[in-house]
């Protein structure tokens, strides 16, 4: 009984991990349809969201028992709790990568980018990538030296959205049509949430070690935003 | 022991409520501040969002020690693993609230929405709010009636975003500068997204009564997105 208990601890943290990694292949797919054109790549990411949504009702549903049957405590009931709010993220991750999927597939047969930005959207995908691929790592080792890693590299991806903004906001009048500045207004924000999001997956990974808050002041709102 | 456990209850559900009343008041003064330009108010949202944070934080820490303490089953955990949902899409109201009030912020002295819109961004405020009171009464009673009422409500706020957007994206060449382009796409993007929590809250809530899954696909893509 306590050894199926400890199994199915073990299997939450590797549904978790699965969801990591389904996010990635979300995330890849939608900077890539994005940067081509590639139509079918973009409908590819928004077809999936709906199984990634479902693993996180699954996963759900599994922490929600577990917490009733074995009434756990200390790190066991942390986990759970990181948990609920960990598959929450990740779940929220894949929407915003199918977002910038639809960005895609609204802008064909043209590119929502414009040639002057490709470079920094693609550094925000692979910055996006890394704090994903970082995260996961984190909820497999539980290593704070790298949870602290995570937060550090968001800055850059905060930098890149500032940067973008400002480029097209002192723009000359008419080097962008409205809709590629709502496009790009998007996708940046889209980029810049996703690493918000695996910073927060971070937190939670020191909450479930250390005992700290949950959330800490994770979210707040960055003055300098914008 | 029994009856101090039902009033933990009872205080974490007013817990959610006094969050949501911080909620209100951040929108009511983002949206003021921003249509009136009104710079004071603006801070004043700002420096108010870390106080709902630490309230979320408090919150959290309540809802995890009953969860230890009381090793919880059926309805009792339900509102614990809600709770620990609806808090963190509380602050995450209180977050976008406070990213309009930013937006006004920036624009000063100027108005970050032109006189055209004026209209429509005070209309969407409205639907956040009444969304985010509708929440709250559906957190209070656990009435599903009026939680299907604010899921109805919100397709309202997702057809604004829409027209405002195409109405933007349509436009006569140099109608829009592309920082009010910039702005107007962040503005409706935040009120559209706080209509989409007050949804969660009340799917949370259907969990709570039902045991139904807790987020069931609730943050799905709607394919129609802009």
């Amino acid at each position: 009984m306590r050894e199926a208990y400890q199994s199915d601890l073990r299997h939450i943290v590797d549904d978790l991990l699965d969801m990591a990694e389904m996010v990635g292949t979300a995330l890849e797919g939608a900077t890539a349809s994005l940067l081509e054109g590639d139509l079918a790549r973009a409908e590819r990411v928004v077809t999936a969201d709906p199984h990634l949504d479902a693993r996180q009702v699954e996963l759900d549903a599994k922490a929600v028992e577990l917490l009733a049957r074995q009434a756990p405590v200390a790190t066991d009931l942390r986990l759970l709790v990181a948990t609920l709010r960990m598959s929450s993220s990740l779940e929220r991750m894949g929407d915003l990568a199918a977002h910038i999927a639809l960005v895609a597939r609204r802008a064909h047969p043209g590119l929502a980018v414009p040639p002057q930005h490709r470079e920094q959207i693609a550094r925000m995908s692979a910055l996006g990538l890394t704090a994903l691929e970082g995260a996961a790592q984190v909820i497999e080792t539980r290593d704070l030296a790298l949870a602290a890693q995570v937060e550090t590299q968001d800055d850059e991806l905060d930098q890149l959205m500032l940067d973008i903004s400002r480029e097209i906001s002192r723009s000359e009048e008419a080097t962008y049509t409205a809709a590629q500045v709502i496009d790009l207004t998007l996708l940046i924000r889209f980029y810049e949430r996703i690493g918000d999001h695996a910073v927060s997956l971070v937190r939670r990974i020191g909450f479930l070690v250390t005992g700290d808050s949950l959330d800490t002041l994770s979210e707040g709102v960055d003055v300098q935003e914008f």
